[in-house]
């Protein structure tokens, strides 16, 4: 429950400011509890299996943008997404945890750069590595294990979420946004944006003390994403020649529908991780229930996502559209990611089919409102992840009030931070690639590496 | 072992039964056993984890299916097999795993729709939720632990099992049938016909009773894919022009062989959970070393299943087939799958090769009979899985009639139910593409969404 | 810790050596250790979930060299590495493990072929299979528990390791070597090159007695790869007309970047088992610190390969270099495989950093030298490796002096073994295909299947 992952994060700050400080001592009382220890090996190993699973999906997101675009900006795509994911990791250690789970109650925080093992842990490894007695290394493992889990594990657990939410925003602007421009926005997201929406929620702030619940991030990571994708949407504008003058919209099919689809299998998977991980435990029986609910609601609603988007695509979008079916499984899931652990498995199918259908009819509205993203992310990460947010409330026990504004306050956050940001750099350095480059493609005009440069290709078709 | 397997299973239908209805009392007699609650986590996380990497088998079918049809057609497989597993997911929850190990007993199954967590288990997150008294909680933590592993853990771990018995089908109706014929086809093939197979054996049936031993579904997954493909092959027919009326056969290559050999990957990854899962748990030495045997065995046989085919090619199809290679690892896997657990390593090289050399003789075998299987499904998934199912035997303790009593009912049930089904799609909706649709290939003329559009294509050789 | 690597495997030998032998008695004083016993079954499933991603790092390779060559040679460059990974499965069982674990104190060893689970864990499964009283199982579980973890989840563990050595080697010679020879070389690599490395070190042998320090492998499993390799590359010599008698180097750019994007991804998932898992250990408070510390350095290299490969191939390559960042990522990882677990997370920017730039500097360097390495296996896994290895002198503790001399023992060994090796095959079957099948490419003229055979291809331009 997201009350309990913002109270348990509270309870290890002192712990994470104390940073890598030697421990001045252990407390000669503390005497080895074996059920709290395994509680520790097993809440880590969680946090690090389910974290790497995370991770994959960058590949996913990677696999889906490449596939989608044309193929003259296949590669590019691929720089983006390796390089956003190592600079959120990076830019993450260094001042974005801090800001959302240290410094938090500082409103901006004090900024300590980078993150480490708790004294405790330290104390602990100096002990097992300089061979102390039996009875001191069970005394400092009986002070680390009062965390829960290794500090760090919880790191790189959170840190695969804020490359996710990174991931959401490159495939909305891809084929005209600017490599190093990118890349900016990317470390602005990642160091003081998400942080900044973490802080309030996960991080124990404002909008967690008002009773906010998103269990897995459907508002905190997805709609976030969306949010900045929009932002950046709309200062980048509409890829050239998509929408025409007399109103009608040029079809921009995948160039590469099996990659698509590989990329939403990897999704899928890794989605496993990111529901499931966040139990944020595993030691104890009410643990391995919660994450195994969790993870059937998971499978469900993408399930029914995939259903509900096949049966709709045919009357809404007049044929049985792949795309929209490997959206709507996508936007299934991020419905069901707000609430996973607390609605039952019938309501899990319900929301994640309302979120397929909600992700078609926004494809449509997009289109209608002549916003360009490429891959669908408004529409499966944002549309569907205010949809999951406000449908926890069908559990009873949360307020429809609450989890509005934390939606609202999301949205005006990080849809305006994300709007300046954009427009900053697009005043500076330029946001958006000259015609020529976008015309020519960005693979051969920003990178001179085709991405498939053996093959015969032709224009993409008007 | 294969026995444990329905023990257990049927030790806990009466609580799945009890379904999501309130506990009318936690016994207060029940003290907590800290063993017993470790059990119950790691067995459940062993599903989970284990489960998990199953799913993925799915986008390893999808690509070896995408990769092995003309490209005309690779859109279609991709949704095919997205929408497989959604499909599996929602008829297994609603009917199929209650038909196969709730209602097993009931012949046809008083067919309760849905299932969910024990009530046990429900009392415990209550319990947790209104933070009850830590006595309270310790009492329903026992009780719920008492099952052995989380009820939802065991309904994911299984749900995955039924969607690669689906997937199996796919790959061999590929380029020809028609995208919701094979759906229907899906659903009653996840939703009933897999269920029956499953309640007679892992269900604790008739089979199981005889001493019939599978486990991790050489037969019961594997085979009854393979069968049911086989029913369907034979309705559907070949592809136009495969077998020429002179009595040739008409190549039909793959058409991105990167792609097939990445879903050959994925299945290789996939089986560790597939057979590594199927040990049903981990709380405990013995199945701890039980489990990393049955790695070993998976792999080593896989291993020697590609150098057997890798060696055997050359004489018997005219060539280092990597086709054949790819198939050979494969039909490694599934020959050792329904004794990993119980052969020595060096047996399981030998079962592993064998399986290997079975696919190779079989894809030979297809051809002379004019059987058209675009994946080399039969060959790969129902000959070695009979082979392995009788291979069992080897290691002594098990009944070589029983076995072959068990491949044959199943074989009977599913070929002659999917045989019906088939029949009775293809008089009804029609279970084919016409003539118009197969020459223009399913993906412009049923989807409208090419897999390449961008690349130059030609038509695939004669 | 390295050292606690040896003694772990050394304590084990004798049970090894014990085989399949029966276990003649279990001590009846044998009293269960639940602690002993946890840990036991936390350590091997460790092993076995680290291990499977470890395997999939073959796909990685798969991916990243198929997209890597010309689309003529895709096909058969499938066929090496999962005919690499098969082969090193089997050779390291029947050889290689005991050459590095078991037979390690007698030189070559005594060679007992093929390997299986202790007395103790056979006693065990009899026990548990006979339904002897629970006492008798207590006894055995707790006799097969003194081992610390199941003894074929280590040889799991350590059989990817030997496959990720040979996946290096396939990359650097592709599209000229020759099939057979290639499989040639690879069972002897697994079977005896590499496992006596692994003797020395991992096993116990002379380096590991020195001080030698090599957490997961920068130079015992890297470096030797990387030596392997380019030895090879020397025998077998560049691909024709790369490198012009003018001095000038033909640029052969991948033929499909997404699929080498894909494969670094999965090099990167995978890497978290190959650094996670040589912790060896998760039972105990001070593993799951450990491994947690090992996964946030690897990443965090990784990363910071990838912005350091981004930032200098501009002034060293003339251009942002796609194929630069994503071996840079390769690099940061091999970099930090020697140290994660003892290097703050600081240095672990630094290392990954300075081993992106090696990479860069590296891949220039073998232009200069005429070495022909088609996937920059030289840069990413030799040089980072060695720098990875001297690097872990940072950390404190360790000899400057004893790492370079592993650095050289291993490299001066691994070479002047492969180059023989190379040249024995050279001088005898032929190390490298004729001019003809180069220039048609190794799928049509070895394999007689296209990679993509209905795709409309151009020749790769000069």
């Amino acid at each position: 429950m997201s009350t309990r992952k913002s109270a348990w994060r509270n309870g290890w700050i002192w712990t994470g400011a104390a940073g890598l400080a030697a421990m001045a001592f252990i407390a000669p009382i503390a005497k080895a509890d074996p059920a709290a220890q395994l509680d520790f090996v097993l809440n880590t190993f969680a946090f690090l299996v389910w974290g790497a699973l995370i991770m994959w999906m960058c590949a996913g997101f990677t696999m889906l943008e490449s596939g989608s675009v044309r193929t003259k900006n296949a590669s590019v795509i691929c720089l983006k997404n390796i390089g956003l994911y190592a600079i959120a990791g990076i830019t993450f250690y260094l001042v974005g945890y801090n800001l959302m789970y240290v410094d938090v109650g500082n409103i901006i925080g004090t900024l300590g750069f980078g993150y480490g093992p708790s004294a405790a842990e330290i104390a602990l490894l100096d002990a097992v590595g300089s061979e102390a007695g039996e009875a001191a290394i069970a005394a400092a493992a009986a002070a680390a294990a009062e965390n829960g889990y290794s500090v760090m594990s919880d790191w790189f657990f959170q840190m695969v979420f804020v490359a996710t939410t990174a991931s959401i925003v490159s495939g909305a602007l891809a084929e005209r946004v600017r490599l190093w421009s990118f890349f900016l926005f990317t470390a602005i997201l990642t160091a003081v944006i998400y942080p900044i929406v973490g802080a309030w929620t996960w991080g124990g702030g404002w909008l967690s003390q008002m009773g906010f619940s998103d269990f897995a991030g459907s508002t905190i990571v997805h709609s976030t994403g969306g949010w900045a994708a929009l932002a950046g949407a709309l200062v980048v504008g509409p890829r050239l020649g998509k929408f025409r003058p007399d109103g009608t919209t040029k079809i921009t099919p995948p160039s590469n529908v099996p990659a698509v689809a590989l990329g939403v299998f990897i999704l899928w998977l890794g989605w496993f991780g990111f529901n499931g991980g966040s139990q944020l435990a595993l030691g104890g029986v009410e643990n391995a229930v919660g994450m195994s609910i969790v993870l059937v609601n998971t499978n469900l609603a993408a399930g029914a996502g995939v259903v509900a988007a096949l049966v709709l695509s045919r009357p809404l979008l007049k044929r049985v559209d792949l795309l929209a079916v490997l959206n709507g499984a996508i936007a299934g899931l991020v419905s069901i990611t707000a609430g996973p652990d607390v609605l039952p498995h019938s309501v899990a199918l319900l929301i994640g089919a309302v979120g397929g259908g909600i992700c078609v009819i926004g494809i449509k509205l997009l289109e209608i409102l002549r916003i360009d993203d490429v891959v669908g992310a408004v529409p499966a990460h944002l549309l569907a992840g205010i949809w999951g947010t406000l449908a926890v409330c069908i559990a009873g026990g949360y307020s429809f009030g609450v989890q509005l504004l934390g939606v609202a306050a999301v949205g005006a956050f990080v849809f305006s931070a994300s709007w300046l940001v954009w427009m900053l750099i697009e005043k500076t350095i330029g946001a958006r690639v000259s015609k020529t480059v976008e015309e020519l493609g960005q693979d051969v005009a920003e990178l001179g590496i085709e991405a498939y440069p053996e093959f015969v290709l032709m224009p993409p078709r008007d």
